[in-house]
């Protein structure tokens, strides 16, 4: 199989947390033993948590050694007082590793002080330049040079004076280095990332029935809905329309996800005033403004518009200020209501499924 | 990484000729070295040619030795006078050999002739039980028998009595294997095989912009309809409304594949009188019938309707015999057009994409 067959997997996992890493990139990582069999599929989840690289090297390790597997949980179940060992079956709790958070230093420290050289001669595909800076860990290229990785390939190179680097400590460890596979691709992945280290990403989310209506009730499934309720957690800033506001009287919360965080609310609107038995203005630690103006979203760095056929048409004309991305989720079923209208091109960054609900990230052109 | 990681590389590849195998089954296969190293992915892509456990056995093949591959295309070339030779690059050869159509016999031969062992050792995964019965080529589970594989894993038994047999043959000659790995999914994938089995398949066809509209002139990409015209190349009857002829005019050809075949048509209509200058009156070697009677759908093999509103509606009030299942093609851009208005509710059998456009397949419930 070619390196972008292996890339595209690191890449596919990256977008699953697309945003949910602010303000860190999305990254994924894929690793593979010396004879080239597939180890692990990781990627970074959320800033302050476990690195893309130190994620798949983790997984890699428990799936080739029970003895690793098994002293590792131990150790995180009584450090952190999580559950792990209760979980017999392996496969169910390789997954369990994947989907949480886990705590960077200590998994960090644990991979190289219990690695046992059991990934030498190991290749990793990784979409982002691995970092060479100490932040709440060591380096993520210290990593593979540790654990003696043979070849890394890399989608992207770091532009970030901080992390960048990560290269020249692979090679001058002797380590094969290969980049620029996928790059394109790589580059997709990262644009939300520079576009707010450049001072602001914002983007525009959208929520379809499968023939473009977006009325008539609730249209994404549950999962759609929690992915959602999760970029709200993230975001500095939401944005919504006047109208939207007094139609459909949104919460706007992030009630779906565990420790949800509910967005600061901008209310774009020429009328200042609103009901305030509004459900939005009820939620706790939730600043509202209203405005006409949309400075404020300028200058926040990251920020979800969720609209429908207001702000699509603001986007087609432009004036929803830096929107270029819009995030829509679309439902398989039809409904009896009438579509949103635009003649808006979209060109497909990355799509994919939540059970019957696709969502897809959309470059506006 | 678990079974499921590896069958559905193979149900993926097999989707991919979803239809265009008929009337054989769609199949997928994974090969992985002894080591467990991914080797290859293949599919059964035509009747009459190569099935999935050969093509996936041959890029093994291919993959692992460049003399079996040097091999290899010199007698096709000499053969077939095909112009593999020409590739002097191997990722672009092997993507070539993935793609085309290769001669059954020819190939099951000179893999039985020259594997060398190759794969001894080595693990398959196919979406269905290997056939034991002389085709046109003796049966795939030979193939693993011959080629010293250590085992095979399938999704779904094959229940149809001249084929079935292939688990035995693999277990007699001491191959371990695993039955019912994503046993639903596989199911699927066969399910329009099962049906025109059993007389008739028949689906929906319907091509919408991301917001619905199934007007205001084309709407897919030439990807998307060059996949149509594949499909239109292979069924038995296109059904088409008489308010569609009368309004789009279509041609309803398959000029985007090469050696297309134009399919029959059954115009379904109450209205007999059509203008004879219609363009799909004056396609070479087909049939078109009109009629008001969906009689003739009901009694062929494997039919595609093509439609917008007008099937919609049949389709949810089960007026379309056996209709129940959609495919869908949906481009990425917003249409100032109304959409197609509907309360049917889909469930999500398999999507991709072609470049900026999504496709899917879906169960009408």
């Amino acid at each position: 199989m070619s390196d972008e067959f292996y890339m595209n997997l690191a890449l596919n996992e990256a977008w699953k947390y697309q945003i949910l890493t602010y303000p860190n990139p999305a990254v994924g990582c894929v690793v593979l033993d010396k004879s080239g069999k597939i180890l692990s599929i990781g990627a970074h989840k959320k800033a302050g948590f476990l690195h893309a690289e130190p994620s798949a090297i983790l997984l890699a390790l428990c799936e080739i050694s029970d003895d690793f597997l098994h002293k590792f949980i131990l150790n995180y179940d009584q450090k952190f007082n999580t559950n792990f060992l209760d979980i017999s079956d392996k496969h169910e709790l390789l997954e369990k590793l994947k989907e949480v958070y886990l705590n960077a230093v200590f998994t960090y420290d644990f991979i190289m002080q219990n690695h046992g050289d059991l990934l030498d001669g190991a290749k990793a595909y990784v979409t982002l330049e691995p970092c060479s800076h100490y932040g709440k860990t060591p380096p993520c290229a210290n990593l593979f040079v540790q654990l003696k990785f043979a070849e890394v390939v890399i989608s992207c190179e770091d532009k970030n004076k901080i992390a960048s680097g990560g290269i020249s400590i692979l090679q001058n460890a002797g380590i094969k280095v290969k980049v620029g596979v996928l790059k394109q691709d790589g580059g997709m992945l990262l644009k939300p990332f520079l576009s707010w280290q450049e001072g602001n990403f914002s983007f525009l989310k959208v929520a379809l029935s499968v023939n473009g209506a977006a009325t008539g009730g609730v249209i994404s499934n549950e999962t759609s809905r929690a992915h959602m309720h999760s970029i709200r957690s993230i975001v500095d800033l939401l944005v919504i329309g006047g109208n939207t506001v007094r139609i459909d009287r949104p919460k706007l919360d992030a009630r779906l996800v565990k420790n949800g965080k509910s967005p600061n609310v901008l209310i774009f609107s020429r009328e200042q005033k609103f009901d305030e038995s509004l459900p939005l203005f009820h939620v706790k630690g939730r600043e509202v403004e209203i405005s006409n103006s949309l400075l404020r979203a300028k200058k926040s760095p990251l920020v979800m518009y969720e609209g429908a056929q207001e702000f699509l048409n603001l986007a087609k004309n432009g004036a929803l200020p830096n929107v270029k991305w819009l995030l829509l989720y679309q439902s398989s079923n039809f409904k009896n209501e009438p579509n949103l209208l635009s003649q808006i091109y979209l060109k497909s960054v990355f799509r994919s499924n939540f059970a019957d609900d696709s969502y897809g990230w959309y470059e506006i052109v």
